[in-house]
């Protein structure tokens, strides 16, 4: 992000910023302006809330992801007093793992996985261990083999949670089948006896919104046993605007109390204002009707960038094509490196394109070596025409680089 | 909170609340209405920021802190590069501490001080001492009698920091006199050869926009020797808008590195709407003239309050006038207990009025019993109405109580 700050010419298909151009501009103002007429909607919209969120938007939070999951009306699972309005679902992240591991416990990862959330493990001294990747989630075979190694190495009894971005996930756009995540949840309850402890599925569903082919997924929160044992987060900052900073969690009761507490000594709630705009913003239709227009966006660049992956990439990169969210990940033959150090990186640049190096994505697991010939590429941020033009550019590089 | 909110007619003179009557709501709706007026402006603001924080209001913060402190123009130590933007100045005070303390160590602060500030050392397994505090701040003999102390038991090497509420402090009203704040630096870098690092002045001004009589004292920054040592929180929730949770830091260079680390964790950045709200606040005017009529609007709440204290509350009764902020402070006679256990807390409520327990304001700490027969009172959220209906039943209380 430094690097595209400080040169505005880079085609950054880097960081994972949203479309600027469909950013809901003329709706906020709307309901900035509906939230503000009034002396009594205005006060309470700018007056301290509480640290668990506003009433209304933890309702209205609980009954879209009820009807988003097809539970049944009353479905405790999705109760209101169960979620906690966050700044976005990163601080939810950092507080789930303040609050359930020590330093040097462990926490299992998708390999890759979300980059910042190895920054959160890194910076509580937490160590992690890489799971495989299919293009339908974990490798399970690979999950068991994991567990019943750190089992015979006496370090279950450190792992306290498995970390799943499990819609269109960051970096690779692998949406988890319901039968991988059910699968997963009950081999992390097998191994709990050895653990000692809870073992957390914590399901992170900041894409879920961002479809825009095929059918919905239920969360891990309609699987048996999910009520003291799976942790959702989720984010309305991605599906309406970066700039307003509002995600959410829904906890079992011993989790919610703890991150309470702690969300108590952060900041002692979230914007209550922004928290107002969101809920009009949902209950009006604004929300959902933004949502639709955005998916048709996204759906219509990845479209842009498959096409110019296609025309430019030469023939020995393989990529996955997502259905939904905002990344692409590419793979390059062996031997051709994508690090910040690589040629490759480095010649990108000079070409005027960043992306994602994927080594950053891989956990420090002492297990095995990180991969080191993948990367991300956003096409969430960049215009069309950029998407056509960076990917050009991109693909020269890497047709220079392989043709010497 | 949980009380008051359960009980709607209570009257609350326990929480921090600002007056609602007082939020600026054609302000904020006039404010949002030109930023979200043109594409341009309105992408910008529902668009991700930087960690670091709206440049514009970085630069803002800084000018408007120089002024504050009288310091000439290119004074190094509030230039933008040393401000970060945090979710209102609470955030910044748990990023410092966690930035600063290790479980075990030891926390220096006023006896009492701020209750939600110790509620973030006790979730760390931080210790605290309290220093006593006068009329115009700390105790500095005391101060020196427990750095002293400290070095002779060998717990110097666990001192990182001494946390300072400077102006209108909560919970007692005090402003800590220049004099006091330089003294107290300089005792602090004398003990710093025996304690092995650096002791950083932790300068919390959350209260100091909210002056209703007397000149503004200068800050820590301001002092020989503040560039490398003081760290200054400050917010624009407080006088501006509670819902809206802004807050900043001016840090060492070297804080400021690691805070930055921190605060990309916990949500990579304040939501960048609520920064540009504040900062078109500050840069139309609004901002300024909201607050001179916050202020006479707390000045008249206050003296409401001290005619009401005068009237109702029994002459065994003490208490301390403030010239800024939100808070009476009230000391009983002793014997009188103010506890959540309290005869007359239960009697309190009974008669439907909420306080704050002194005991809560002071520290864990192991050298000093926690004195029991203080409260404090806030003028802050009540109505005038209710602050004199709160008062009169809460004198009443102590009446019968103490004439039985």
């Amino acid at each position: 992000m430094e690097i595209a700050l400080a040169r505005p010419k880079l085609i950054s298909l880097a960081a994972g910023f949203t479309d600027s151009a469909s950013l809901p501009v003329a709706e906020a103002r709307a309901l900035f302006d509906a939230i503000l007429a009034s002396p009594k909607t205005g006060q309470a919209a700018l007056q301290y809330g509480t640290t668990a969120g506003d009433p209304v938007l933890r309702r209205l939070t609980a009954e879209r992801l009820r009807a988003q999951d097809h539970a049944p009306r009353g479905s405790k699972l999705h109760a209101p007093e169960r979620v906690i309005i966050t700044s976005g679902s990163q601080q939810l992240l950092y507080m789930i793992t303040e609050a359930l591991c020590d330093p040097d416990d462990i926490v299992l990862v998708e390999d890759p996985t979300y980059f910042v959330y190895l920054g959160i493990l890194q910076s509580h001294g937490i160590g992690a261990r890489g799971v495989r990747m299919e293009r339908d989630g974990l490798d399970l075979a690979h999950l068991e083999t994991v567990l019943a190694s750190l089992k015979r190495s006496g370090e279950l009894k450190r792992v306290k949670l498995l970390y799943l971005v499990s819609y269109f996930q960051n970096p690779t756009g692998v949406t988890t089948s319901f039968a991988k995540k059910r699968a997963t949840l009950r081999l992390l309850r097998e191994y709990e006896r050895a653990a000692g402890h809870p073992i957390y599925l914590v399901e992170d569903a900041a894409y879920r919104e961002l479809r825009f082919t095929g059918e919905d997924v239920p969360s891990a929160l309609t699987l048996p046993g999910a009520a003291e044992r799976v942790i959702y987060g989720g984010t309305y900052s991605k599906p309406f605007a970066t700039g307003v900073r509002v995600g959410f969690g829904l906890l079992p009761a011993a989790v919610h109390r703890v991150v309470m507490r702690l969300k108590g000594n952060h900041d002692f709630g979230t914007s209550n204002l922004l928290q107002q705009l969101l809920a009009r913003a949902l209950a009006s239709g604004r929300y959902e009707r933004h949502l639709e227009a955005l998916r048709r966006r996204y759906a219509h660049k990845a479209a842009v960038t498959l096409r110019a992956l296609e025309a430019h990439f030469p023939a020995r990169a393989e990529w996955w094509t997502p259905r939904g969210g905002l990344y692409f990940w590419a793979r390059l033959p062996h031997g051709v490196k994508s690090g910040v150090d690589s040629k490759l990186f480095r010649s990108a640049l000079k070409h005027g394109v960043l992306y994602v190096p994927g080594v950053w994505c891989y956990a420090a697991d002492p297990t095995r070596r990180k991969p080191d010939h993948e990367l991300r590429l956003s096409f969430g941020g960049a215009s069309e025409a950029n998407l056509r033009a960076g990917i050009a550019r991109f693909g020269d590089t890497l047709h220079e680089l392989l043709d010497t």
